[in-house]
């Protein structure tokens, strides 16, 4: 009973915390909610727990899922000679953005719905997960993604879908390396500060629908830099999806900038991390 | 009076619970939800009541206004020889994406919103609703969707319906029945594994907006397996739009590949089913 | 006091009296709501306060702003040859429904939202609104939406504005006059029929974030009915927009249909405000 | 103690006073809601408090990410001779909404999330904000986009970059200086009018949710904008999206026109600013 009235509590003290849109903070942060404490690096009881497991299962069907919709979509648009009989390079952007909301929704409440490596590296540089859960969720991402990928070639059969490319990420002509690597870590940056602005604790104490209402922003956010970036790289941010691809195509020009789809999101994810964790909620300079 | 402040509890508890994005339930589950009872197979006292009778009207009315916006925007996109001065083949996605959105936002207070056969199946075999209203809601569903489609050929005249094709699902050459059947079923594992995320028993007792939210992500669904799978079998995921579009069009070809539309749906639905309830949730495995 | 204690028991009930989605209600409806009282034909007092006259400016700036964006969607796609470099066709309805969700959301709160003689004719019909309002309310709608589409008519000069057609609304060639009205008459339905889902006062005691949620669904109810019906009559649904074009453009053409945009959306709005409050309300049949 | 039981009194007030969408305001106004006092111009705490140089941080940060998005995909539709290859001049106009949806849900909490200075100019005339803070702001959101732009030209290269046009706003031929003025004052009225209308204090003494719901109509009205503008003036909207693109880009046709893209804004700014205090809320008009 004393914990839930607390809860009643926090409820109402929320009002008084809460940053009105359109104007600023002009009081000093009263600080109402409690920062969780830093994930442990391992946790033994998780290895133990069916929740842990039901989690990597989650995140492979969605990585799996989120490859076959979107590697697919991509065939279609490539296919044809004149675009305009396709849902088009922008139906592309929205098949993985559009993918990302609905699987992040999905999946939030089973294993937090990251379904992308880079975001998993972000957010345990944040300390929100233990390290054997990181390492879980990314071997996982990355198997169901390979199993997505495949999927597709089998519907497409082998010949057309190297013909098509096969979804895989490479930099474009006209670009260097560095141009592809600066969009992988702004693109990235871009992802997972939202998904950093969308699941802050400050957040989540004010306002009880944040879990609810953030799978929305998180999936635009990675429309947005693929409408941006997809001329470039044809869009990253996400080494599950261009390892994926990459091995089922397993062409030698999709593995030279290979490298480019894991540190450039990798990087990116950090610098979001810190950004978050130091310039936005400054826990380093904060008093216990 | 007693029942009210039991909701008041669990309105307070919920925070406790909450699973929050990002992170990963790193507790044990707490439950502090009923899982609801299993709908009987047949429940007599429905068959009396204005409610449910209501619901298969509402069944109706909206499976009707699905087919005719979705077709309709079919033949506009198919009749120029440019899609460039049409909404094109992505704004086929948006209307049957779209459409799911607004009438399960509209009937799911009504009917629960299914306004497809095989969503009815899935949300059937997870036993959500009784055998009579599962049968009751795919009759007028398919009722509904020949009428739409119905409608939609009394506007263009029945030589330019039969030209533009009707709208009917069918294989596109270049693909084998085989990859026509698993692309229904990935594609309605997709749609059903979102509906039973978003009507999750254990989340709606966490957070009371899903109902209100819901819609958007299955209807996000919709959209984005359309985006995919169009180039391969125009996307049926619905077993009624398919039988409405094959009837009212009534050629050999739309009959030859018509059972991929039933088959297809229905694994696909009870493989999500299969999914949400073994695996996400457990059921099988918790004692009562 | 006595009053906010009812409203968190009215809380507290609706718990109680929530329909899942996914599912169906087979409890008998318990009526924890109050239906509101018809609104009377006169009210005498609305006429003296500030709120009337603010609800009619609201209305007037909406429809206005809705005309400009609109129209000027329309003759930046109808311009140039190719429709590729241009929003295109998709994009008009973008525009059309996207004003509707903006602008509905701006002004619930002010005027109800309406932006649209159609909406105001279903709420009358459905007692929501006093006949004074409802005449006063389309009044502005017209004249806003007059002088909207003048503005567009400005910057766009009177030579390429008649050149590109104004926006008007129109049967298009190869559909007869009787498929244009039927067009009209099932678009507004489905117009109507979502502004009846998501303001209805069930469904608002239920959950108190409706009002907050329910432009969306509307917006795209409008987007979905341009996707369907531009290729038939340019899309209406709405008499002051249709009026307001059909005046600056002011060509016989434009004329000659223009009784199916205003006899089209008013059986539409009639019907769903009809399928509403008898059937799926019921309230016809309800003892008092 | 007692502060919070008056924010639970606030919260079952709000269902006497809500607006039902659909239906109007009927009864006086009951204010059960304190309007903020007007901002200080100056307020000389701020500039000793580390949320002010956050905030700062955040809008420089925020309009960084705007410019290297949008711009980046301007030159990606530009470039091929057939945008059917792209996401077309409709992407444009998601990558500038989107964006803004992203990014003030991203920022609300931390500095308003302006990124505008048309905005800032907005809510410092009803005094929202310090004069101090709001030069601070626009300050911030011209660096912020000078450096968005510049990375865009370093990826692209300054040859394909000038080529290109940098995204540079000017009034494209075909309209006056009048048109160009005309149109970037109303785009932005609809953009500050949805600004005031989703952070009216009003509205959120009703419903709590209103700033996390906020962020999707405002984006939704600078999309809206972009569709109807960019054939006039490639769409403004905002001076520090101008200023960053023409500094960039540094032609002397993106100087020509420059003007047009600081008063249009500034001014539609102030009409939507005066629209809402004196005609919806009339605060002027009220005593205190």
């Amino acid at each position: 009973m004393e914990g839930k009235e607390e809860d009643v509590r926090l409820g109402a003290n929320k009002f008084t915390e809460r940053q009105p849109l359109g104007t600023a903070a002009q009081v000093p942060d009263s600080k109402d909610y409690t920062e969780p404490p830093p994930a442990p690096l391992f946790e033994p009881g998780e290895l133990t727990s069916w929740s842990f497991y039901r989690a990597g299962i989650a995140e492979f069907v969605a990585t799996f899922l989120f490859l076959y919709i979107t590697v697919l979509t991509v065939m279609g648009v490539v296919q044809p000679e004149t675009k305009c009989k396709t849902v088009g390079i922008q139906g592309i952007a929205w098949a993985f953005g559009g993918m990302i909301f609905a699987l992040v929704y999905c999946t939030a409440g089973i294993s937090g719905g990251h379904i992308n490596p880079a975001v998993t590296f972000g957010l345990f540089l944040a300390r929100k997960l233990s390290l054997t859960r990181a390492v879980f969720y990314m071997v996982m991402q990355c198997l169901g993604a390979i199993c997505g990928a495949g999927v597709v070639k089998g519907f497409e059969g082998a010949t057309r879908y190297q013909l098509l490319g096969g979804g895989a990420n490479s930099v474009a002509h006209g670009y260097t390396k560095g141009d592809g690597l600066g969009a992988e870590i702004i693109g990235t940056f871009v992802l997972v500060y939202t998904v950093f602005s969308a699941t802050d604790a400050k957040r989540s104490a004010r306002d009880s629908h944040v879990p609810i209402l953030a799978p929305l922003p998180i999936g635009f956010a990675v429309f947005l830099v693929h409408l941006a970036t997809i001329p470039i790289t044809g869009t990253g941010i996400n080494p599950a999806r261009s390892l994926g691809a990459a091995i089922i195509f397993n062409r030698e020009h999709a593995w030279d900038d290979h490298w480019i789809f894991w540190v450039g999101p990798f990087i990116g994810a950090a610098l979001a991390a810190l950004y978050h964790v130091v310039v936005i909620r400054a826990i380093p300079f904060k008093s216990k």
